[in-house]
């Protein structure tokens, strides 16, 4: 339908940010997911994104990680070298497509009804071009000067296997004395509209495999056989009976699911060898991934002796504390959106898990409804206001 | 090594019966043996014991029921035609071979140290041997003659589906008014040694399969799934907790074994859509087919609505309370084996469960250690044991 005009919003330094492409935010979203960045392809985006930030001054550097299938092109970009020292962490990879049929090209970055389309739109290629609209409002207000440093730790890898990208950029920026004071990562964090939930921690997520090896018999006399099936009866019974705990201060009760159990014996009147089962644990603060795997030891060796049990933790549980970085955020948040947004911590997983290994990290992005979906697609007035949050975000924690 | 000669015995009415080969119970086995008749094919078996029936004065009824490649052969054969009506019932098939080698012909029927060897040796042609040879023991002493009547029934097709063999046997029976007043039937019932067991009863069988549907969805938010792998275990948490009885008089517990549960779900961060387990129940005479299956039904509707429940029942549970039959059967155990016999309800289901619908029936046969084996056989000095026993017990039942 109708389409928005673009175009570089210029505006006094202390005026409220009205323009609809304030800072160029929505020319940079559409340029970047223009960029068919199909994960692990990165597909021109992380150029891109460079070529903006060395105008705007930034110092950037590329940084690729892994050979052959595996190499990642990654970027740390940083202005200024005082503190507190600002990151934006987020990654210009996206899914694939999909199977279902799109209305306009998933690479358009096509305008209709104020909604801009396209693959990356909210799962953030819209959030990037938010803070990068964010920083050159801030600089047009402060004559192009931060008093700190604002960086940038962008990968391409965070959708795909995510073991050349965040993890290795952190290895890179602590050994050059570049970890900042804190950072905030820009994946879509609010469910239906802008202003509900800041996120600033996530749940550890733990994978066990069990096998129970008994002794195979006739049902007509269970006393000569073991019934593996029942061990491990007894032993999903006591990891299942008791919720694993109440939730704590930041987070919801931590949550085990059996996902599968495979015996495949199809003859009714024998009783089987071997029975496996299969279970994920989501975690919060309140454990650990080694505790955990030590009670799922515990119990599978109180009903089972014997079993084999592998356990892969895949991710701790983190939490940050309330810190300036995060009454900044929330301040901003309120001010622009009107929402007090929530503190949570629920959902899946993302690269802040390994950010909190070395500085406080929060989450506050886009809208993510339609995000890994066809026809994905972010409000254009949302970029706008998003622009406006990590403005004042930065205004606040500069201050 | 050393072959015992074999050969008919004869001797006076009252005379205990010391002969190798007492009533010629040695020769009828081999000449049985000797007919490869693994189920569903005769091999000559019936109409081997046929003739030798005609030749003591049975009147003998050849039945086949059945057609194609269901066609069984059976045999009803009666001496007398008064009360009290002994009906021994056996079969002739036996199971195959195997993959194991034997260390002789398996229907060669040859003796090592004693010892005969061959398919069916104990299950059950050594059986049948030992009661044809019994009356002929018998008739010797009473001048030919019996007081009430002495019957067989014998199918082709006790190890095979055992649709058109004891069950259609019976039924033709009854409507020529032959039912008995007691049957023996002569399995193996004695796990080491002559003299252990008489079975008066078998457990019941019922097989169930139940498929939990739910609803599918990602580890991390459980709340938005229903994950049918925690309802089923749930319900087989229910079904298994406790024990169905602590037996009865006559019966062991009854036993619940969950043969296998099958989801097929690999991936490990999804709640998959559906879950399904498998159970068998070995009952005792506390329970029914139709009580228990009301019982699962209930069990699964409380923790699954709605999920998908298929019950079979194969076998109803019964009981022959000790009777003139099974005191006289007892009496002749004691008596020849010199140990006092365990009246048992344990163990598989047999052709047993069929009779028990129309007369009293116990079950004393040879020692089955090595039924279904390879090198199956049975002592020599056993096949006569055994002639003694069902002689003294067709002695004191007939008085
Ligand atoms: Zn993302
Ligand atoms: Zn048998």
């Amino acid at each position: 339908m109708s389409e928005t005009p673009t175009g570089n919003a210029t505006r006094g330094a202390q005026a409220p940010v009205a323009q609809e492409d304030a800072g160029g935010v929505l020319t940079l979203a559409r340029d970047l997911i223009r960029c068919p960045s199909v994960t692990p392809d990165d597909g021109c985006a992380i150029d891109v994104l460079a070529a903006v930030l060395r105008q705007m001054g930034f110092a950037v550097t590329p940084l690729v990680f892994g050979e052959g299938g595996a190499r990642t092109p990654n970027l740390f970009a940083r202005l200024g070298t005082g503190h507190p020292h600002v990151c934006f962490a987020g990654h210009t990879d996206v899914v694939p497509v999909g199977d279902a049929a799109w209305r306009s090209d998933p690479f358009g970055a096509q305008i209709h009804d104020g909604l801009l389309y396209g693959r990356g739109a909210c799962d953030m290629k819209g959030g990037i071009a938010a803070f990068v609209a964010a920083v050159r409002c801030y600089l047009a207000r402060h004559g192009g000067r931060v008093p700190g440093s604002i960086s940038l730790l962008i990968t391409g890898d965070e959708e795909g296997p995510a073991t050349n990208g965040t993890v290795r950029v952190l290895e890179w920026m602590e050994a050059q004395g570049q970890v900042p004071d804190f950072c905030l990562v820009g994946e879509p964090t609010n469910p239906q509209q802008m202003g509900e939930v800041i996120k600033i921690g996530r749940r550890g997520s733990l994978n066990a495999t069990i096998t129970v090896k008994g002794v195979q018999g006739h049902v007509a006399y269970p006393h000569r056989a073991d019934n593996p099936v029942h061990r491990l009866l007894a032993l999903l019974q006591e990891l299942t009976a008791v919720p694993l705990d109440t939730g704590s201060e930041w987070f919801e009760p931590s949550s085990l699911q059996v996902t599968s159990i495979d015996v495949g014996n199809s003859a009714t009147n024998v009783i089987p060898a071997t029975a496996c089962a299969r279970l994920n644990i989501r975690f919060n603060d309140l454990h650990t991934g080694a505790d955990l795997s030590g009670w799922i030891r515990t119990v599978c060796a109180r009903h089972a002796p014997g079993a084999d049990v592998q356990i892969r933790i895949s991710g701790e549980s983190f939490l940050t504390q309330p810190t300036a970085g995060v009454d900044a955020l929330r301040d901003a948040v309120a001010k622009v959106t009107g929402h007090a947004p929530r503190l949570d911590t629920g959902g899946g997983t993302s690269d802040a898990r390994f950010i909190s290994r070395y500085c406080p990290v929060a989450e506050f992005g886009l809208v993510g409804a339609s995000m890994h979906k066809a026809d994905e697609h972010v409000p254009v007035a949302d970029l706008t206001q998003l622009t406006r949050i990590y403005d004042m975000f930065l205004e606040r924690l500069m201050a």
